[in-house]
C-alpha cells in the first residue's frame, strides 16, 4: 500500500473537502451536530453566539447550520428587537419542532410513564398507568406498555406511526448498545432481549438504557446539566443508581451497564444485597434493607406491603421511636459514606440526589450532607455542592424521550464523511 | 447589539477562515495539536494514516502538518518501502526532536529522580540522588532539586538554559493549575507555592503535579495507554494513589487536585488515618498502617526505620507466622474492596496497579484480583483487566516530562484563534 497523497508535494493537494467541517468537536460529536444540539439546547440562538460558544469561525457555522436548514431540522426565525433599539430584526435559529417525534418511556415499580416529545423536546401529551410491582414477567410488561402506549395515542391524538424513534428506561443492568436488559428488578429472568421486541411490535427504532441513566440525561437535557458539563447523579428508588456526564454527555463506562453505586461495598462481610453478595451501599439505604429491620420495631404490624410497612416506620421515627430513628440514621450514615467516596473518586463540582423517596428526609437532610462534608479530605478548596432534586416519574420519561431524539441525531448527524 | 453576520443570506457569507482547522478535536485539542500529538505517539506516521485514525479529511491533514512543518515541529522522512516493491518512496512524519528540550522530576521519599527528554519524548539523560525521607523544609528540597539538576546537566552536557520547561511530580494535594502544593507528604506546612518558587529559580515554565497523574502521564505516553483511551492507574506507596485518562487526556476532576482513592472510606469509624479521619482505604493499606501493628509481632524489634521494620514483618508472614500473615492479609483484602468499588463506579476497560511495593506480592496477588472479581457485581459481562505494572522511580520522571511537553504544544498549538 502506498501513501496515495502528500507525498512530495503536499501543499499541491486539495485543501477542501468536508472533513474539517465534519471534524469531531470536544464531546466527540462531529461539528454539524453539535451545532444542532446547541440550537435545540438554547431554544433559540444567533450564528454569532455559537460561533462564540463553540469556539468556531462564523464561515463555519454558517455553512453548517445552511446545511441543517437545507435537511429541515433547523430554521430561520426573527426574533423581536428590544424596543427601542435601531436597525435590522436578528435573526435567530430553531429546531424545526415537528421535523420528528419521539416516545420517551419509564417502567416504573408503581406505575408506567410515557411521554410523546417533539423535535425541540417540548412534551407534547403524557399518559401513566398504574403498575404491579416487582418482577413481571416480559409478556405482561410488554402488555403494559401496550395499554400506555394506547393511551398516549388517545391523549395525543396522534398514531404511533408517527413516531420515529422510542426510548425506554428501565431500572438494572442494561446494554444500551444491544439492547438487552441482563439484569432488572421490573423483568423475570435475565438477558432478555428488550429492544428487538419492541423494535418488532412497534415498527420504530427503541433504545434502552438504565432508568438512572435516562434521569442524568434529563438533567442534562432539561435541568442543572443545562449549565455544567461534569455532574453526578445519586438517585435513591427501590435501589440506588448513578449516574454521570462528562464533558456534556453520559458517561456510560466500558461496558455501558450504568455506574454501580449500590454495589459499592460500604462495610466487609456486612449486612447481605439482593445481589447476592455482603456489605453494597443498598443493603444499608433500599427500602428492603430498612424493611427487613422494622419486624424489630413494629410488632403486630401487617408486614406483606414494604410500602406502607416503611411509611409506618417513618411515622414512628418521627414520632420519637428510637429504635426506628437508629434505622433511618444508620441508612443516612452509610449513604453519606457512598456519596464521600464518589466524591473521593471523581471530585466532580455538583452532585444531584434524587428519586421517589423524597418524602423521606433523612435521606436528604443537612445531617447527610454534613457527614459527607466530614467524611471527605479537606483540601482546604471548597467541597462539591450536593443539590437534592425531586422529580415526579414524567421527568424520567423525559429522559428517555431525549434519549431517542439523541439517537435520531446521531444517525442523520453523527457520522464523519 | 446585533447579529454581525449571516443575517439575511447566510449563504453569502465567507466560508472559509482557519475555524474549522482549529475546531476542538474529541479530546478537546484543536486539530492542529491533535495530529501533531498523534505524529509524537505514532514516532512515525503517514498523513494518510493520520486522516483515517483522526477521521479528517486529506486536505485538511496535509493543510495542518505544511503548517507544523512551517513552524519547525514536523520533518518529513523518506521512509523505506519493503523490498521489492515498487513506486515511490512513503513520505512519513515526525517531531523535530530537537525542536525543544524538557525536564522532568520527581520529588520521592527514597530518592529524587530527573530525566531530561527531547521534544519527541525520547531520554537523553537522567540523574538520580537519594532522599531524606519524610517531610522536609521547602529550603531543603529546593536544594536537593539545584543538586540533581546539576547532576543532569553535567551528565546530558547541557546547560539548564537549553529546556524549555520542567515539569514535576510530587505525592500529596497538588492544585495543578495554580502550582501550588497543598498538602504534601515531603513538603513541610500547607499551600507551598512550588510552582512560581521554581519558575524564579530557573528561570523557565515550571508545571507541578500529583505524582500519580505524572505514572499515569507516563503510561497514557509510553505504557499501556497508547492503546487504550481509557484506563485507571492506582499507586501503592506510602500512600494510595489513583489517576484516570478519559478520552486520552488525564482527568483531574473540578478541583484539579488528584483522585483521592487512599481516601475513600472502606470502613465506619475504622482505622485512624494519617488525614485525621478514620476509615480511610490508606489506613488499611499503607506503610505506617503495617507498620503500627508489626509491635503486636515483631518483639523486641527497632522500631525507628519503618521500612526495615516492614521487610522484616514481610519476611516473617512468608516463614509462616499467621500474626504477620494477617496483617499482609487485611491489607490485600481492603485493597481489593477499594478496587472493587473504583471498578463498581467507573466500570473501567484496565485498572493498573503501580508502585515501589512490587515487592510485597500480598499487594499484587492471584488472591487479591480474585477476591476483587468476587466483591465486584455480577453483569454476566466480563470485568475489567487488573495489570500489575512494576515502575521503577525514572518511569515517574518521565511522567513529569510528558507534563512538561505538554505545556509546551498547549502553549504552541492550543488557542484557537
Amino acid at each position: 500500500m502506498h501513501d496515495d497523497f502528500g507525498m512530495t508535494s503536499p501543499e499541491g493537494l486539495p485543501t477542501s473537502g468536508t472533513g474539517p467541517l465534519l471534524a469531531r468537536a470536544s464531546n466527540g460529536q462531529p461539528l454539524r451536530q453539535q451545532i444542532f444540539e446547541k440550537i435545540r439546547a438554547e431554544g433559540q440562538t444567533s450564528r454569532a453566539d455559537m460561533s462564540r460558544a463553540l469556539t468556531v469561525s462564523p464561515g463555519s457555522v454558517t455553512a453548517l447550520t445552511s446545511d441543517l436548514i437545507a435537511l429541515g431540522l433547523v430554521q430561520q426565525v426573527e426574533t423581536q428587537t428590544r424596543e427601542g433599539s435601531r436597525g435590522r430584526p436578528r435573526v435567530g435559529l430553531e429546531v424545526v419542532s415537528d421535523a420528528h417525534r419521539v416516545i420517551g418511556i419509564k417502567i416504573g415499580d408503581q406505575a408506567h410513564t410515557a411521554v410523546i416529545a417533539d423535535f425541540s423536546g417540548a412534551v407534547m401529551a403524557e399518559a401513566s398507568r398504574p403498575a404491579r410491582p416487582g418482577q413481571q414477567t416480559p409478556e405482561a410488561q410488554l402488555k403494559e406498555i401496550d395499554a400506555l402506549l394506547g393511551d398516549l395515542s388517545r391523549v395525543s391524538g396522534m398514531p404511533l406511526s408517527a413516531v420515529s424513534a422510542i426510548g425506554v428506561g428501565i431500572a438494572g443492568m442494561v446494554d444500551h448498545a444491544s439492547g438487552i436488559v441482563a439484569w432488572s428488578p421490573r423483568i423475570a429472568g435475565r438477558d432478555y432481549p428488550l429492544k428487538s421486541v419492541m423494535e418488532q411490535r412497534f415498527a420504530c427504532p427503541v433504545h434502552v438504557d438504565n432508568d438512572t441513566n435516562m434521569l442524568t440525561l434529563a438533567e442534562l437535557w432539561f435541568g442543572a446539566g443545562r449549565a455544567m458539563p461534569d455532574f453526578v447523579v445519586v438517585t435513591i428508588e427501590h435501589g440506588v443508581g448513578m449516574g454521570m456526564v462528562l464533558g456534556n454527555r453520559l458517561f456510560r463506562g466500558t461496558r455501558g451497564m450504568g455506574l454501580e453505586l449500590g454495589h459499592t461495598k460500604v462495610q466487609f462481610d456486612g449486612a447481605l444485597c439482593r445481589c447476592g453478595q455482603r456489605g453494597c451501599l443498598e443493603a444499608y439505604v433500599a427500602d428492603y434493607a430498612l424493611v427487613r429491620e422494622a419486624a424489630t420495631v413494629l410488632h403486630g404490624t401487617d408486614t406483606t406491603d414494604p410500602r406502607s410497612l416503611l411509611a409506618q416506620l417513618y411515622a414512628e421515627a418521627t414520632d420519637g421511636n428510637a429504635a426506628a430513628r437508629a434505622i433511618f440514621d444508620r441508612a443516612s450514615r452509610y449513604l453519606a459514606m457512598g456519596l464521600a467516596n464518589v466524591m473521593q473518586i471523581l471530585d466532580p463540582e455538583l452532585v444531584i440526589i434524587s428519586g421517589e423517596r423524597m418524602q423521606y428526609d433523612y435521606l436528604y437532610s443537612a445531617e447527610m450532607q454534613a457527614d459527607v462534608e466530614a467524611l471527605v479530605l479537606d483540601s482546604g478548596r471548597p467541597a462539591a455542592r450536593i443539590e437534592t432534586h425531586a422529580w415526579g416519574d414524567m421527568i424520567w420519561a423525559r429522559g428517555a424521550s431525549a434519549l431517542a431524539l439523541t439517537a435520531i441525531t446521531d444517525q442523520l448527524l453523527g457520522e464523519v464523511a
